[in-house]
């Protein structure tokens, strides 16, 4: 990994509040509750920001102490916040009850009628939002949140194609999520063609474009999905093997276009914290695109994704640095003094 | 006060998550919330409950985990919680900011599509759930929140009426509470005229019934009142006098239709959670009123008040046998071995 | 699992104050504790509670704050305290100081001459308390207190013969409980004849009935424990093998007179809070025997005690349908969102 | 205050763990509770200890992990306990609910059969014990809580006694304590003429000697009791006059058999913890009567008293320098950088 | 108080870590402590960008996590930290025991051979720093830490001469601070005459010009401060008259060299956090000046410093809007809902 | 094991503060620290006297808050410190951010100017300090800490050699510590030459000698070093095998100059706190070898440092009693009540 310039990373995406309980109390004898901050893309930028990347976070918050407190959030860790906009809805939450061993974590969110979903797109001016900007990243949380989300979304995509930026999605569909009145599948595939960097694998493939790609068929689906989006010039995915709820492996694929790289799986016993462990990854690997070629940025990638594992709250905070550090010695977890 | 046969009271209205940072922090520092559950009519069923009487709390709560934990905080203070039903919109939530000496406490809510706030009055059987009741407490708050819950709201108190329970009201009207078109003072006051022990004073009937009373002529404001709806019997206010968010005095008055009857002012310093000190006064009045006459009840409807001020939470957790052994020792504040 | 209707199952034993430090401190190296309730009997009644089951705890806890407290645990969770009496001794409490990996978990007792202790049985009407009442539970623990525990526990369990009520044990010796004169093998055996639901094995059954059947010989024990007590239907135990402390795994096994079912071992690490999994145990054994067959209860138990080393405190807190949905995913941990 | 050579302060009584919830909760809405370890003469010791004296406490501690701990709270103040001794009795405990404002605090104890209760004369070996001493001080306490401590401090008295040892009391007399059969008043008035420092006033007085002093008539009552018993050399009391819990004033008087010396009063406000500020004062006094005249010891007393209101736990940590400094500065609290 | 454009403010300074044992706690006692970060000129930063100012704090953190978590915390609240340098000497720390009523606090420094102080002139590129600034804050803290500071804040002083910047000055004298072989008067007085806006009162001016003004005679000190440094265009000062550590007493005073403004006194009881209330008031005075009149301005100073004392760290953390807010309320301390 | 008279162990070196935040929350993210205190000699002092042997540690510490507390550490678990100096240096910090799993702990040092480096050897009467000694033991920590801190050393191993007193040594070599001028090998050759237990392997003999033994050549090792040091009676070496820092696998080797001896290796899985695992082990040889054949204690010394792996803080907290019964279970980790 070789310590560039400073590229700007832009997000765009919706910023949550989460609440979880701590020592793996359950929510129903829980009387206090850790104040964490995360959403899929916010925390691509705040890992890609203690990367050592220049990342500017674009969003919706309310006009008030919560919202305060979410911008802060953000800016404690380097991420730019001078494009996130504040509006009288409230934030978004969810309620995290941590799982362990066999007993599962669980989600309950409000963010239904939150800032973010209330956006109109003539709040945001891509123009001046990506001006100097290298790579932008969305992921399919954003247009399933709202029309206005997915609008705004669409333009900082048209705008982004003709800057000559690089785009890279995470595609992820979430059915419950999607509560307005549309199609999913066109909606990312009209995205999805607006994207250079595809992190997904069969099953995305399959549901946004109607394909049937068993997962052990990840370089078919991805030459589909090339020949689909020709503008797609690689397709990685992380994929996740758990035991329970406390050990997870973790290893990573992808497809260039002529090459299939394959990562070493590594377990995590114990887990911490595995929410944004597949953020942490996309970080990962756009740090490792600008930074490396794509077997380094795969593996480190990965290990950005294991690291995340570890880290309480949604994103990983650890330097490119730090990162290195770990696949050289092998993830041996070594002290440093 | 003397302990009598035990009494059902029934409340009815939502029942909020409050998240609060410890030890004063202001939001934007914290990284941990105490979670509380609170609500202005179950603030009452809850203090009723640990005084020793017999409560039935009334309200909608989601069909998860948060749900659940709102619904203990009810049991675990001895409140039967039968008739609440679950559905899916999500628990309504009020961040606050305690305040302390010149800073002021702030409260930011998220409330707006609580599952209390889609109700629809079909969902409550009152005849079912006011058998064997004496006495049914509502607020100003549950009608301002949405159609669904005026409407419960009034086949409540029609069903009441009709089985000749006492119904208490604390007629609060919060302006930015009443979003949807409706006039809410004529809903009010078509409430009050249905109940029979009103808490509130010149203010609450000036803007109820159009009137202009000042603060000094409560008895002139009581009567006025009596003469308009002949149900109410007695009209009793909690008065503060605040220095600051820390030092509050407080007393009460009370017109019964013949008599006026003061209480002596009480100082509190520090303050330690102002939340829910009307309701604990409300609770108090009720209390007394079932098991003394009226000047005994003031008293201890005033010292509910002035020790709820020291309570952490949104409700007193004090028994009747506490409350009554404060104002024996004269508020002294001496320690019980 | 079928959910039917609600069933009343009540439940007797001592409820107990747990002080344990946090974050496997030793108890020489902490200032705080975390305060629990917990209680074999109590335990097995918040489970079926938060199963969903109509629970009744009958103790005594003393006439004081902590009492308040330990009766406000049972409300939390649901479980009826309507014939739980108040006394002026003092609330039993235990020091836990958390085992983890290789150092073992330690308890101290204080409970020689606490509340239930000192219990006659002429405080408890036995009629009133199980009219409508489906299952009772006892345990071992609460003959071996003081004689007037066990004289209560056999007015009980002669009540509950008469009126054809289920009647399981945990009769679990724990021999230095046993304090006063008395014969524990002879005592634990009159009781254990009066009951049809046996949760032990040959380990339990050997110390009874004085015999000496070896672990592996389960269905003999079964057999012999049959013939001497006709009215037990069925034996059932959960078996575990321990790595160390952090490292448990859990099976169980059963004899209904004509079949022997087993469960497949499930390993859990890291072990969270052991404390009550054989009451998790029992818990998931009646929930199970109350609505599906012998071979479902079993799994269900199994499932539950699995479950409950993952929950901080004494009981297991989770649902039927959250149990139920663990065992389809085969154990798996995955998040629920 | 003049620094002088290490003195030698022999003290003997019950030490108890305090659990108390955090942040002025209610016992019924705690979930976690501070540990801290006090009683008062121990308290004394630890004061002492930490003002710079050499000092001993003799108790009985149970031989488990609590009892480990309760020693490391003598020890970690400095406090030597080598002549502790351990038994199989529990360690006595008191919950404490802090008290605020008008709330005020209350405590629960558990302590009747605890290892102190539990003790034999003849475990101590007072000649060993109290060589090299200079000082040994009981309290009211310590009689009252079992013949066997009652027979152990009377030996200590006597050892005392021949060895010219200066004799310490403060003989508060705590009623519900004395649950064995015996005359209090007669026991401890045996006890006070084995003295030479009497710590209370007309109360104390009138309770040991059955007279009826009034509170104005210190004097007198002093004089009394140095007629009746010529061992006293001094008669010293703080008074304490306490306007709620959150706020006391504080004074010290002193009759030395020649003339009375009065403090100013102090107010607190807010008092932090009111518990061990008597302890304080005694410590305060033989510190004070150890290094000063006996004006310059009230003085400093005082200002023990007063600093122990703002320090949690049981005792006063700090050093008599420090106390010094404060009177000093008269009182004013001014940052010491 | 006129919502003006932004304004840039650039502070020079050294940042420590702050770690304060929680709930009043004695250092010897406590087993955490709470991490916060401080430095009175990064305090007025902070305090700066949260009233929504722009602002840069320069200064030197370690090359490690403690250097990276001090960064965060300027990031966090909106501090530009571009011109932070990193060096290998580590962190200074203060331990910080809080005070309450008449125990005082106390502070333990840890600094002499930080980051900061081992900076050198060069590392800091003062045309770069200041371009387009409007305003330098300094403090002689600074110049007191090393030979290496104090060259580089003259360096700063005369770009922001020649550039025609605002220099405002809290010339506090800390003479424990002072190691290094130098004249702390003459140095002052020369970094005093660079600047225009001057925070203090006739003992700064007494100790930097070798006078013996009277407290009294603040503006005969002010005066004669105006004659021998021409560039002093204000000389403002806070005014503090502390009952003890929990009872403080707050105004201002102002010369603009024609008129003298004071406030009227607030007092703050309890005082929640005295650290940084200077700092409170520059940032105020600051904000002021660059918003409004020296009359609103000495007003609004004096308000953020009143607010200080309520909030847990080192810095005010309140918006404009929320300090305007509180003056109007004429400092009531009401809840905003 | 056979319980013993009492034997007193002196230790000497430096004792820090650690800070580190809790819940494995990386650095950046922290807003509270634990407080601890160790060192590497004090470590040892304190588990042995956890064991139950008089020791005494030797240091020197800040005459200040911070001092009291570290020293109240020692206190607190029976470590005399009649012989510990105060100076007005700093105390040394270190701050830790715990490793697990792949994420590997970090140390950050602020210890170069501390309280014991500053130290010279005249402060320590070694004469008086050692009398009645029967062990001494010392680390490589302390020769590198100063040129004072070497000597002070060198006089106490002189002081040790003239008594007979058996000297142990960990002659660790940390290179980032040695800042001062001199020859690290031929310093810890010296002193390693007045010892007679050696704890280390190839890896520290190799260092000190300039041999270059493989560590599969632990026997030629340690028969090398016994012929260069014919003081050196036995040569003892743990041995760590890590998976990550969640996963460590221990055992022992020892060299008596006739038989190798080794223990089975135990696997630790979670680790709760590494620290300090290298001073529990060499606390366990020495008490082991007090009092048992070398076999036993080298297996004593193993299982205390398997043990001081779940203990959270530096040093290992558990009795000998305990320590033995772990051994007997066969590290089975069955709770105990």
């Amino acid at each position: 990994m070789i310590a560039g310039r400073k590229h700007r990373v832009v997000t765009f995406g919706e910023l949550l509040m989460r609440l979880s309980p701590p020592d793996y109390n359950c929510f129903v004898q829980a009387q206090q509750a850790g104040i964490f901050y995360g959403g899929t893309e916010a925390n691509v930028a705040v890992a890609l920001a203690c990367m050592g990347c220049e990342t500017s976070h674009v969003t919706a918050l309310p006009d008030d102490f919560t919202g305060d407190a979410a911008r802060g959030h953000l800016n404690r860790y380097g991420v730019d916040t001078s494009f996130v906009i504040r509006n009288t809805a409230p934030l978004g939450i969810y309620f995290l009850e941590q799982g362990i061993v066999h007993r599962p974590g669980r989600i309950v969110y409000n963010r239904d009628h939150s800032a973010f979903s209330a956006i109109v797109p003539e709040v945001f001016d891509w123009e001046q939002i990506l001006a100097g900007t290298s790579w932008f990243h969305w992921t399919g949380i954003t247009p399933a949140i709202s029309p206005g989300a997915a609008a705004a979304l669409k333009q900082a995509l048209k705008e982004a194609r003709n800057r000559g930026i690089t785009v890279s999605t995470d595609p992820v569909y979430r059915s419950n999520l999607w509560k307005y009145d549309t199609d999913p599948a066109a909606t990312l595939r009209e995205m999805v063609a607006l994207s250079s960097v595809f992190m997904g694998g069969p099953a995305e493939i399959n549901m946004i474009f109607g394909t049937s790609f068993e997962d052990e068929h990840f370089t078919d689906a991805a030459k589909f999905l090339m020949e689909e989006c020709p503008g797609i010039k690689s397709v990685t995915q992380k994929t996740r093997s758990s035991v329970n709820a406390s050990c997870h492996k973790i290893a990573a694929r992808c497809w260039d276009g002529k090459e299939l790289y394959v990562t070493e799986a590594v377990e995590i016993t114990p887990v911490v914290d595995r929410i944004g462990t597949g953020d942490a990854f996309a970080a990962g690997l756009i740090y490792g695109m600008l930074h490396d070629n794509i077997k380094g940025a795969l593996e480190f990638a990965n290990a950005t994704s294991v690291l995340k594992h570890t880290v309480p709250g949604d994103a990983c905070l650890l330097s490119a640095g730090a990162i290195t550090a770990v696949i050289r010695s092998r993830f041996s977890g070594r002290i440093i003094r």
